[in-house]
């Protein structure tokens, strides 16, 4: 018998990375609120504490920065795969076919934070540029002298990108890095549990968030936010639709059942910079008008706002293609992924459950 | 706390797939013996077992051989991603990275048979071809008059392969296809339990099936083998190896704590084909004579033959290389990784299990 369907309950590692509670609303990064992360500090600062645990000193930061910016060029070889792949590929298949190609360069076991800032800093760079290839506009390098986040939106679309964009862009970036036990992070600490490389654990990951039950993608969000397009269209728009029975999207959440924390520092985020860009702008009235709304439609139900609410905002903001929502969420979930996986392969045990056999037997 | 550490003892599903038995020493395909089926059934015969869950008809078997040598042939795309890999990368990650840069050719979701045997029939051609590029060979075709097993022989070398190689290795592709809820076979249910797509759970799957950790490469009995070399030789070898205080490699097994029914059927297989081919007469002098040695130095502890022992045997008689090894195993054991998807598929809910923290909380 199937005694914890899903594996639902069961705690299949300690980790001194991240908590997640949705009852109490809470989400930690080793010690820190990510709420406060994703407000007051940097990608590269923010990725440091997930995978050394402690924030670096300037010295240490200067040097983590440079090596952000040495390896996020691609090599000859890496281009040479990348161009090789079908126009036709999906964008996450691509990366993954991409990261999986390089097993050779990284370390065979364990595995390194230097391999871990490796394949955070090159995410982009492929991402970017499998997305200028499938608009048939030409690979373009890391600037550098934009830190992650703004090189990410410049190579996206070739020009300095505004600084609320990258401060906006900066926050979703961190707030979506890590997120505990889900079914990605499991699959990579599965796969390095038999002492495979760093590579074979990111292909996993990619895999299992592709698929459409991992969440994490705002599309629907976005949807709604293009449907009310002006702050006048807002009300007229939401009872309209939620009187044809249709729900307003980027409320409620699995886990959450209080505030999302996420949800509140892009809020936070979003509300500061919406004098800077319209989308912005829009979001922060629409938000408090649903939730004025949905109270009026459905009393006392309480739904909270959820991350996609304001990721959607912010990845319009800066006019993030649909087709990238995924590959973006999981260039910054790098970090997260790869922080288990050292976790994992510094106290490793190799995962291997039964199966119950409910088949017939040999006569 | 990990009540489960490794999540051993949990059952992470029901399956109607395969029973692994190792006290009684069973192994059981869909209610046949595998030592029966890797004797007396064809590699398509039993891929076919472990996917519909019963035998072909006469005319199902046909449209099925059909279907296998059809898919078997790669397209301009697929030998395009493999010519643009770097020579340095190992045939796992390369065979992973071709599959991998495929997925927009396969369903989104739920997987089908008609998948899983497009990904188990190219891998062979796959996996030869790379081996060729490395050697600096021309590409080449698989061989429309050959089966599955056969056709692999084939393009390994270029040649015709002898009928004793081909039962031998059908053997051990059979015996190595399903082997339960193994670290690689869980990693594919973890991923398509989110619905992602058959190329994302197989690419999970080979990144663990490289872990050292997780085993099937018979590297060292081969090792052992070749040190022996001849007949004549063997009893000073093992005496020797013995006295120095170093095991013989193929004997005992994590699992079966009584006869490894995959060496059962190996031997059998080996026994009667080795009139035909040097490596598997030495094989059955060199096992017979290591269990009456080691009887004599650890009396009592009846060490049963593994697989790896005659799966050396096997192997080496038709010169595989090495590297190829646990590539061989992978293009065989795809069948039980896709078997298991389909069944993830049919009845599925997401893994998603909890994790423990165990780091500070914020000031």
């Amino acid at each position: 018998m199937v005694q914890f369907p899903g594996l639902e309950g069961v705690v299949a590692a300690e980790t001194a990375i991240s908590l997640v509670d949705g009852q109490q609303g809470m989400l930690i990064y080793r010690g820190h609120w990510a709420k406060d992360l994703a407000v007051y500090n940097s990608f590269e600062e923010v990725a440091y504490l997930l995978w050394y645990g402690k924030f670096p000193s300037a010295n240490e930061y200067e040097a983590f920065i440079t090596k952000f910016k040495k390896y996020r060029v691609l090599g000859v070889e890496e281009k040479k795969v990348l161009e090789s792949l079908p126009l036709q590929l999906d964008v996450m298949s691509a990366l993954r076919t991409v990261i999986s190609s390089m097993s050779h360069t990284f370390t065979a076991w364990p595995p390194t934070v230097d391999d871990a800032i490796r394949i955070t800093a090159m995410a982009p760079t492929i991402i970017a540029n499998l997305n200028r290839r499938n608009e048939g506009v030409e690979f373009v390098e890391p600037h550098p002298d934009l830190n992650h986040v703004a090189n990410y939106l410049y190579m996206l679309k070739g020009e300095i990108p505004q600084k609320a964009h990258v401060a906006a862009m900066n926050a979703y970036a961190i707030l979506t890095m890590e997120h505990g036990m889900n079914a990605s992070t499991f699959s990579s600490r599965v796969v390095v549990s038999t002492q495979s490389d760093i590579v074979s654990a990111i292909c996993a990951a990619i895999g299992a968030m592709k698929g459409p039950l991992h969440g994490g993608a705002p599309s629907e969000v976005m949807t709604m936010l293009n449907g009310i397009g002006s702050k006048e269209n807002a009300e007229q728009w939401m009872r309209e639709h939620l009187e044809k029975g249709n729900r307003l999207m980027g409320f409620g959440h699995r886990i959450y059942k209080t505030r999302d924390p996420r949800a509140e520092a892009l809020k936070t985020v979003t509300g500061r910079l919406a004098s800077e860009d319209p989308w912005l702008d829009l979001a922060v009235y629409v938000e408090e008008l649903a939730i004025k709304i949905l109270e009026e439609y459905k009393p006392g139900r309480r739904l909270y706002t959820n991350v996609e609410f304001f990721a959607a905002a912010v990845l319009r903001s800066v006019e993030m293609p649909s087709t990238l929502f995924t590959p973006t969420f999981t260039s910054s979930r790098l970090v997260g992924w790869t922080a288990h996986i050292l976790e994992q392969s510094q106290n490793n045990r190799i995962y291997r459950p039964q199966s119950e056999y409910v088949g017939e037997m040999p006569i």
